[in-house]
């Protein structure tokens, strides 16, 4: 039978496991808190070689939180799984524009993806933003042109979708673009990957 | 500049390339259709190994669906990425209570979590059930014993929960459970391991 516990006794008990698995690394303390979220979230020690961080991403994306910033995602899953009372501590909130009937129509009209479409939706937006990707390349290639476009400019971008085709060369996109990021490299990711980076940080602008 | 390509187009080419890549599998057409689609949804082909079905799992699990059988998970992450127009049309819908306020308050006084609470309001619902749980073992440790006690009965459970601390111990009680079921094996699952095998079969069942 396994044993009773409570929920704060698990997450320790957790991060104390795979803490200890995962050894040495030459991680800032701030980069390896995202890492460790990453690996309770998939149980998957493959982002220790896998997550990229830009040098002062990590920062770049604390200090927008703690400005208000709010994140937009491309999953309603990655929406779901993104802190809200944390982050509206902060003063952010979390957008998913996947499901809107206008986002929908423009994608059929423009033979492109809602992904992409959601991308141009975010450029509206006003006030600091961060970008977590967490399903869609075709996002992340939206959003690539829209920043050599100068219509978008996050304060940060979470590239971490998952797949088989296009997904490397979106990520890639990401790694060259000059804005601070975060990058699951290869083909590993999700919409978990991506809300627990975004919960990474939101938890360490609180001070939790 | 990686290729343009229509959502349609993305997921064939996917399954193309990881159909390749897995080989040959001795598991029957059904049961292949649920793996395949949880590495496309994850990148990883561990769960060509991690992944069991119970004998006639998958055809329970079809069967119940195709009654309109309801959809329980102890994450809104999970309920997010679960199809909603497919489950409709099967006459289905998807449940997850654990932003319920009355799950958070009998989670206080029982001093147990919410994932826990949330089967014992999940036993209440009439009608045909499938139960899949993406990150709480203590879910699946309360399922087994409601089940025990005879309140409970679902037609399959989704074992998928993920982590370090009680989760291959709580996957152990549901392969020992007598309850069709599909169990990812060891510490890996997640919200949307669990989703993507609710999906497979959704898709099946409507016979997409």
């Amino acid at each position: 039978m396994p044993e009773h516990l409570l929920p704060e006794e698990i997450e320790a008990r957790s991060f104390a496991i795979l803490s200890a698995e995962l050894g040495e690394t030459s991680l800032p303390e701030e980069e390896l808190t995202v890492l460790k979220r990453v690996i309770h979230t998939t149980a998957d020690f493959e982002y220790k070689h896998n997550l990229y961080f830009s040098p002062g991403g990590v920062q770049a994306g604390l200090d927008a939180l703690k400005g208000g910033a709010a994140i937009v995602t491309d999953t309603n899953m990655a929406k779901a799984g993104v802190s809200k009372p944390g982050l509206a501590r902060l003063g952010g909130q979390v957008h998913c524009f996947m499901a809107d009937e206008d986002i929908a129509q423009a994608a059929r009209e423009q033979q492109t993806t809602r992904a992409a479409v959601s991308m141009e939706k975010a450029a509206h937006l006003t006030g600091e933003l961060i970008v977590a990707v967490g399903n869609a390349p075709t996002a992340l290639i939206a959003l690539d042109r829209l920043m050599k476009e100068g219509k978008i400019k996050p304060a940060l971008i979470i590239a971490a979708p998952v797949g088989f085709v296009n997904v490397v060369e979106s990520k890639e996109l990401i790694l060259g673009c000059g804005i601070p990021h975060i990058v699951a490299k290869g083909r590993k990711g999700g919409s978990n990957v991506a809300a627990a980076i975004c919960n990474a940080l939101i938890y360490q602008a609180g001070g939790r």
